[in-house]
């Protein structure tokens, strides 16, 4: 065995996620690793839950990082929430959507889907007619922002119908959460599971999740036991609270407790910011990202009354090889973007502005490697696509 | 919001997990993180699987990281290996034999118990009989080295009983692996879960597992489909690899990069140091800390043929208020050890000599606090045990 410390190179990551993480962080994973029952890591979970109610615009007390990554977090949220013989309506215009639908049906429960195009929104009126059609039905479930593709779907909209049908809404903030507002009291979100990796700045790993009273109160009447042990929330209850008023931090499993510390950390810096200049940096840093691509002669996919500031879908041009264009921005800038996935593999680059990653010298990277990439490719003229940010960074920045 | 950086203290962790983290694995976390697809990224995957391998003593090449912690890595063996209606022997001496119940009544399939009281080994001749009586058994499930005592069982003679009777063996190395001998492929183990904060002196959150090509084929051939999408081995392994010999590497959940780097060090530096050295190392480490808590007239719950070198039962004596001491430990040495959990809470101390606890100083720190809270119980002779420990250490540094 000849094997050595493995010394990462250095990349910009402006793909779907894992983006780039702030320094702060980083330091903060490195910290002495304390005891999951000690005082002083039981004080800084109450922080840390408290700071999640803050990104998510919360009151409610089960506000918690899930120990695994966004897919677990998923999870948690449907083996909680549903039980078998249950109808979930399930809106799918991504891949995040049919993983929704493989988590239902995982349950034993039916799953009603309500299917709109890659790029596209979910539909309301789709939606109401499905919860029109399906009195028995339990939860509405979207995702709010497709990673896959970049579309923003109307949250707010889609829980007030769910409610006025009687059902709990699951929504998927895995890629909106810091990024875009995510109102979860104002707008009635039942269950919410986001990531670490994405507009949090942080490192992949870490599922935050926060269920409403009434999802509670459902977890707690279930007729059937919950079928994971791992992600039973009435048994994590134990540990983090969020059910009572005097937790008693029980052990349940060994929290992961370094990667808590980033977490912590990427929140506190979020709460520096505010969760408000997040959102408006967000923004900033996709319009002037949009000029640049537009201008360079590019197209992006989704509509710009629904598109995502934090991760744009390109269209790849006509006869381009896009994995070739990616791995050339890797070898030569040490640039990372995504491909498409599914319905828009082969066709789609998706370009993330997310956390620390939405910043002026990342779109301007990003610009200069794909123009580069695209030089001599017909309609593309890449000094454009440059100036074109640089204007609107110019203008951001006075 | 007014929260700051979290600075923890610094501790020495000698309960039952997570035990001290090398200087090596915190730095490796804060490393610079990539994409989970980045070629260097996969063939740092390929090279912890190579490493886990050897820490496991296996070829299997379905020998990866779960991505969540070791109760994870439990529901994974569980979940991929029993199917609705399968029968489980399940062998109970400890918490985790019944977190193992829990976990096959949550597939829906049942479980045959076989108890043996809290501090012995699993008793063999039991696990005949129940064997001899369920024919229709599919799995044997036993803990190799319980956390919550302190015992070892037979984990040969569990293996090929079970395979006499056409059972598949479900073992729980999560203490176990790094510490004393695991021998996956000479004993035949289908399936087992580690954990990477015992004797791998990483930290929390990760479960290494491996699967023999025999469980391969039974999840392949499953009737139901796994009841967990995130730990789906199928899918799974369209990531890590594992079941073919050219994966594709195709994206199911994005990976813990940082906790990963932390693991490779690890592993990494358990290569250095060689399995042997590290088992004997753990063996000497507790050689000395039971002749010191036996010279100072503590008793250890376990045993002897049967204790684990490093988790080490230690009986309260009558009159003492443990969770006082251990209160002590930590605010006047900055030490953590471990109460009793179940049938032994408030009867026992956990004292861990795990990984990178496994060292003299520790052994020495330990004892000295531990006199210094009980000065003045009967019977208790301080000074006799950091004695008797001393002569242990300075023959084994000869």
């Amino acid at each position: 065995m000849q094997f050595k410390t493995f010394q990462p190179p250095h990349r910009t990551l402006m793909g779907p996620g894992p983006s780039d993480v702030h320094p702060r962080v980083l330091e903060a994973l490195g910290r002495p690793t304390i005891g999951h029952l000690d005082p002083q890591f039981v004080a800084m979970m109450d922080e840390l839950k408290q700071l999640l109610q803050y990104a998510f615009r919360t009151t409610n007390p089960l506000t918690i990082p899930v120990s695994g990554p966004g897919s677990a977090g998923m999870e948690a949220a449907f083996v909680n929430l549903v039980e078998p013989g249950d109808t979930v309506i399930v809106c799918i215009n991504g891949v995040f959507g049919g993983r929704m639908k493989e988590n239902v049906e995982r349950c034993g429960a039916t799953a009603v889907m309500v299917e709109d195009p890659w790029g596209h929104p979910v539909d309301v009126d789709k939606v109401e007619l499905a919860l029109k059609a399906h009195p028995e039905a339990s939860v509405l479930a979207f995702v709010h922002a497709e990673t896959s593709t970049g579309a923003r779907s109307d949250a707010e909209t889609l829980c007030r119908l769910a409610h006025e049908y009687g059902c709990l809404v699951i929504m998927d903030a895995v890629t909106s959460l810091g990024g875009i507002p995510v109102e979860i009291d104002a707008w009635g979100v039942d269950a919410v599971y986001s990531g670490s990796q994405k507009c949090l700045s942080c490192t992949p790993g870490l599922s935050p999740v926060s269920f409403s009273p009434r999802a509670v109160e459902r977890i707690r009447s279930r007729t059937h036991k919950v079928q994971s042990w791992f992600l039973d929330l009435n048994l994590v209850m134990g540990y983090w609270g969020g059910g009572d008023a005097t937790p008693k931090r029980a052990y349940h499993h060994t929290a992961p407790i370094n990667a808590l510390y980033g977490l912590h950390e990427s929140l506190v810096m979020l709460a520096e910011e505010g969760l408000e200049a997040s959102w408006a940096r967000h923004r900033r840093m996709h319009e002037a990202l949009a000029a640049g691509i537009e201008a360079m002669g590019l197209e992006l996919i989704v509509a710009a009354p629904w598109r995502l500031p934090q991760l744009n879908a390109v269209r790849v041009p006509v006869g381009v090889d896009e994995a070739a264009v990616r791995q050339r921005l890797l070898a030569e800038f040490d640039l990372e973007i995504g491909g498409g996935l599914g319905a828009l593999a082969g066709k789609a680059w998706r370009i993330g502005l997310m956390g620390y990653a939405a910043r002026p010298d990342n779109v301007r990277l990003c610009l200069r490697a794909l123009g580069t990439a695209l030089a001599g490719v017909e309609g593309v003229n890449a000094a454009a696509g440059v100036e074109s940010a640089e204007g609107m960074l110019g203008r951001a920045a006075a």
